[in-house]
Order: C-alpha cells, then sequence, then structure tokens
C-alpha cells in the first residue's frame, strides 16, 4: 500500500468505514461524505458478477462507490464534475490499491456518453445535490459544499435522464434524496422509464418527519408492485445513534 | 337512545370504539371495519369549525365518519353504493344519536354530483377497494367483500376525480391505499389537482415491509414539501398490538 499521508493535501484526512474495512479520503472544507452515502450503499443488492459495470453520478469524493467494493463485483465508474473532488476520489482509489477497478471521470454528468456508452451500465449510484437553487435560497458560502449541495451545475431532471440513458434494459438506479421532493422525482423518474420499485424512509429521530429516503429504480421495470421497505430511525431520544446505524458505521452494534 | 340490539339485523353485532367513545354496526359475512379505517381517521387533521363540510367516498359501514365525529366539525355525507352497507351505515349514525350531522347516501360515487355540488366541500375522506381486477385477480367469493376491497364498482381513477371535483380549493383529501400503487396513486392523484402533502406508512411487524399508506392531499395545492410523518408498526414481535396502536384502538396504552 502507498503510504498513506502522502496522499494527503491541505487539510485532508483519511477516515475508515469499518463496516466495509476502506479508506475515505476527506476534507472539512471541500467534501466529507455523510450517513446518506452510508445509508445508500447499504440500500443496494449484492451481485458480484465479473462483468458488472457501475457508474456512481455526482460522486463526490468517491465515498458512495468505495463503499460498495465488496459488494459489487466488476468495475466502478466515479463522475465528478468539480476537479479537487474528483482528485480525492481518485487517491482514495489508489489507497484502497483499487486502481484495477475504479477509475474517476472528472466531467459534467451532462457529457457523461463521450466517456461510457448509452444502454451499457447494470448499475447507476446517486446521491445529487438535493436542494433546488432560487433566487431565495441561501447558497452555502462554500464553493465545493454549495455545488455538491444545490442544484448550481446539475438538476434532479438530468440525473434521472442520464441515469436512464446509462443503463441496460433492466438495469437498477439507487437513489438517495429528500422525501419533501417526493412526487417530483417518482413524476421525474417515470418521465425516464424509470420505474421505482423499492423505498426506505430514513427518520433522524423517533417521533421525527423522515429527512432522507433511498429509492431503488429499474429501467423499463414493469409498473407497480413497489415495496417500501422497513424504517431507518438514525438516533435515538438521547441522540446517540441506534443499534442498526452503529452497524452499518463500525460493523459491528 | 335506541334500544341498540333493535337496530340490528341478521349476524350483525354492535363493535365499539373506546379511543373514540362510538359504536358501530359490523357483520362479519357483510362488512367490518379493520385497522385501515382507524389508521385513516387517527391521520386526519382535527377541524372543530361549526359549518365544515365533510364527505366519506366507499364509506362501508359508515366506520371513518363515525370516528371523526368529535375530531371534525359541521355535516357528514358517507356515499356508499352497497345497499345493505349503507343501511348499516344509517343505522350506526341512529345508534350514536348523530342524525343530526350525519346522512347516508346510497350510490355510486360517479354520481355522487347529483346529490353533493361540486367545488363545495371542506374534507373528503375515501378507503377505497384495494385490488385491481385482472383476469386473473381471485375475486372474495363473498360478493360484499368482494365490492369493498377489490376495483369491482369503482377505481381509483374514479375516487381521485370525485374526490377532486367536490373538494373545495385548498381542500383536504385523506385516503388510505396500499404502498404497492404507490407510483400510480402519486401520478393520479397528480393528474386531477390534487398534490400530495402528508404521507404515513404502516408496516406489520419490525423488519416488515410497509402495507399501508396514509395520504393527505390538498386541492391545488402548492407543489413539492411532502412531508413522510413517523411511522407506525402495529405488532410487536410477538404479534400483540404496539401500545401506540393500542391506544388508537382503546383510549388508553
Amino acid at each position: 500500500m502507498n503510504e498513506p499521508t502522502k496522499l494527503l493535501r491541505g487539510d485532508e484526512r483519511i477516515d475508515q468505514l469499518y463496516s466495509q474495512d476502506v479508506k475515505i479520503i476527506q476534507s472539512p472544507t471541500c467534501f466529507a461524505f455523510s450517513l446518506d452515502a452510508v445509508l445508500l450503499a447499504d440500500f443496494v443488492r449484492p451481485n458480484h458478477r465479473h462483468l458488472l459495470k457501475t457508474v456512481d453520478l455526482c460522486a463526490g469524493n468517491g465515498a458512495v462507490g468505495l463503499f460498495l467494493h465488496n459488494k459489487l463485483g466488476g468495475t466502478f465508474t466515479e463522475v465528478e464534475i468539480q476537479e479537487r473532488l474528483a482528485d480525492m476520489a481518485a487517491r482514495s482509489i489508489q489507497l484502497n490499491q483499487l486502481d484495477d477497478r475504479y477509475r474517476v471521470l472528472n466531467m459534467d454528468i451532462a457529457d457523461v456518453f463521450n466517456q461510457v456508452p448509452k444502454d451499457s451500465v447494470d448499475v447507476v449510484l446517486c446521491n445529487p445535490p438535493y436542494f433546488p437553487v432560487t433566487e431565495k435560497s441561501q447558497r452555502n458560502p462554500n464553493r465545493y459544499l454549495a455545488i455538491a449541495r444545490h442544484e448550481i451545475k446539475t438538476n434532479f431532471m438530468m440525473v434521472a435522464k442520464q441515469m436512464s440513458g446509462l443503463l441496460k434494459m433492466n438495469g437498477h438506479g439507487y437513489l438517495v434524496h429528500r422525501p419533501d421532493r417526493l412526487t417530483e422525482i417518482m413524476t421525474t423518474l417515470q418521465e425516464h422509464r424509470l420505474v421505482p420499485k423499492r423505498l426506505r424512509f430514513i427518520y433522524p429521530k423517533p417521533g421525527r418527519e423522515a429527512n432522507m429516503m433511498l429509492i431503488e429504480v429499474i429501467k423499463d421495470g414493469k409498473p407497480g408492485g413497489m415495496k417500501v421497505v422497513p424504517p431507518i430511525i438514525v438516533n435515538g431520544d438521547d441522540g446517540e445513534y441506534l443499534p442498526a446505524v452503529r452497524k452499518l458505521l463500525y460493523g459491528k452494534e
């Protein structure tokens, strides 16, 4: 393995997701994965096919794809528009010695078909920017985080379009998003031949509204038959992670 | 109060929902309310306006409307196509001495505008038949239950159309349905100017998929802003009702 600290720049650090035995380069000022990425990776169905092709759109520092190195076989393409984050992702791939299976494309997802053929991908992952840009929206003064969280460089329509374009017929897409946009998201997915088949809602605490949802879609899937799988409640009333979440993070309850 | 047993016919019995202090005439062979009706009534927001107008579509034996006699002010119209069930609903209204506020219309919801003006209603409730009719679908050999559970006499498109037609602008609709039809239901509601604003999923046991969902819509509501409120898990691993459900049924945990 490379000398880990030689791979770090500026204020970066290495965080480990113990449950998946993987290390991720993080930066408090640029980008650090959050529970959303861990929950999205957990939601993905295992598939160990050797020839599997997976693309992660809006990959950030590559955390979601890297979390899946054991659960999905084959190769991963991580697409990230921000050069600094794409560079972090590339160095995390080196750090985990996964260069033979992972590559990073530093580009706008709008241009992804320049590098990845249409209808060629088995699995598409996406943890997109959650918040629409409105004149009122208070954008994050940190430009890295603003682009990661707000629909400044892309939007959900583009995410759905590119996910659909990449996937083979019956390919699977996995998304994490905010429940307040549920209706729009369901409509947009269907308009792009992505049939929602499985949903999980994430609640921050007992008695609170859901603040996250995980969605599995199948391209050209048979309509209907939605499964709403058991919810995850993140924290107890005491603010501590509940056992199911501790297990996802630390590999043990 | 009328002598209760004089109001009963055939195999009917009187069940009491203790939490709402209301009695419902039930029949094991024709129709008996289930937890779905109790959860739907619980999901409705209180509104004590004296001039409130509420319509219950697919009212069955009138349970949902009667459960709300304390929570909603004004008058209730219960629309039920099956004569025997409409008659049970009328007698339950007598039994609870609510004749001054409740009426029953024994008619197809398709004809409701013959009796209730368009755009005149504040609240519409509906616990519709859940199951599409297909050639394959095994219909219940009991005709009463078959019509109540399968889309034989109506369907979700008609439910959405009539709910929308009845409601005033910004009026509220409340529905219970099955999560496997979530995508179709969201699409159909939006096509009928009914904007989904609040969702609750009901899980039969810990670790199981949701088998029921409650939906609040606002006619011509502002799009977006969906709230997915805390889930209800009905039974513990031991098969006994959990405390929150016991409270809904019996008025105490």
